[in-house]
């Protein structure tokens, strides 16, 4: 998916919502703003937004010195989502078919996110039914049944607990592949493994600096599994964003926060998707 | 009122829209992005947003040649609220209370706005109640009562109909100032002619060329009437950014549109306010 102009005043709000995370004050805050207007004029619009959020967390390391913003609020929805797993995990074992729930609790853990919006809320979402437009289930439970070599791609911290429901629902060998440095609240290994995503499946860093999976910068490693893999899980918008034109068989299971990326799917901001990738 | 970081973003979305507005290609679209893009890390964070606009119009006309980008809305919004106008005055003919009638249709006539937000449903707002946290009318009615040279200073196209009706209602001698020059959906002295308020009123131009009133950019004429008045309606945020800190009686009626003017006003986003200015 390409970069539309339409994205350009979501980088500034962006870039201003992680400086204040930060703890920047209002003159390291416009300086984080100055620098990302110098590099708007530059920007390739052929790359994915996605690819944006390593310029503005670039500038807010530069300016800012801070590596890592979002990191008490990283924490927080990992204990969040740990503390939900037990009745989760209740809520699965009762449903009338636990796989089709667990696939639906891990599109409603797309939820958790500081890039896109100022807020979210997990509890409210989870005690709502949550619209499915897009809900290729069928698709996906044959795909699972015939299949073992899964890629997973992991997408934001406490999502991944709901990751781990899936997985366990799945009852299968899964690469699970996060973020290679902090970005955003996207997990790390630190997070996967605080989330206990390691006692399940086999753990790695995709390579990728930044919010999603662009494949020119993933590792060797992450590439041999994404291209040997019988089919890929890929959470969330940014994996969306870098993914939808791979050559693969991809399941993206995600919330569409924002008008592009719901213009791109043909569904509504909030909607919540499952959607396979046919090419 | 000052400019805040959080309007950075806005102030992209408006160059977008106003961009689409003037039938600028993608090409044009990201060269007035650009533009602005330069611009920002020159701008006076100590001036009002309403400032801004100037910064916008400017890169879309340099840019489009385009010098009236709303020009088709604006009329489409001048005769939609010229047929409400019967209903309207018949609704305020009706009422208890006409005077408070008139007051709360002007303020909620200032729903229609291109500038803020993407869209606007001024019969939807009619039809509702609205939300009026902020109503100083009992001082308003006062001040009405004392006094006789009012100077009434006009926001949007199509609201000035709503303005008529409580001029009308007011049945006292008013200047109505409009702005100078095309900006955004903003009234001129076309507008308001189209709107039959030289009927019922002494009509001037401000001498702004921005959307809202800066003093310092304001016509003489303008200036002694603002000086000399006995108390001033200002309609609108950009008119409100502009004179929020001016010393001089004036009553502001406007929809709060976004959180920061929402958090000057100490309101919520979509409040009607009628504020008394007790500078």
């Amino acid at each position: 998916m390409k970069t539309y102009l339409d994205c350009i005043p979501c980088f500034f709000r962006q870039a201003l919502s992680a400086s204040r995370e930060a703890d920047a004050d209002e003159i390291l805050q416009k300086r984080v703003l100055d620098e990302i207007s110098r590099e708007i004029p530059k920007i390739s619009y052929s790359l994915s937004p996605a690819y944006m959020s390593r310029i503005v967390y670039r500038a807010i390391r530069k300016i800012t010195g801070v590596v890592d913003p979002f990191k008490k609020e990283k924490v927080k929805s990992n204990k969040l989502a740990l503390k939900l797993y037990p009745q989760l995990k209740e809520r699965i074992r009762r449903a009338k078919e636990p796989l089709e729930e667990a696939t639906k609790l891990a599109i409603l853990g797309n939820t958790i996110d500081f890039g896109i919006g100022d807020s979210f809320n997990l509890e409210k979402e989870l005690n709502s039914e949550g619209n499915f437009p897009i809900f290729d289930y069928e698709e996906f439970k044959k795909f699972l049944k015939k299949n073992t070599k899964i890629l997973y791609i992991a997408d934001n911290c406490g999502e991944t607990v709901f990751d781990r429901l899936l997985i366990e629902e799945m009852g299968k060998g899964v690469i699970y592949a996060v973020r290679s440095a902090p970005i955003i609240n996207d997990a790390t290994i630190e997070d996967a493994k605080f989330c206990g995503i390691d006692k399940i499946a086999k753990l790695i860093p995709s390579g990728s600096p930044i919010s999603g999976t662009p494949l020119e910068l993933c590792s060797q490693e992450f590439l041999s599994f994404f291209n040997q893999s019988s089919f890929i899980i890929s959470k969330g918008q940014g994996n969306f964003e870098t993914l939808s034109e791979a050559n693969r068989p991809i399941f993206f299971l995600l919330k569409a926060k924002c008008s592009i990326v719901a213009r791109e799917l043909n569904c509504k901001i909030g909607d919540m998707i499952l959607k396979y990738n046919h090419r």
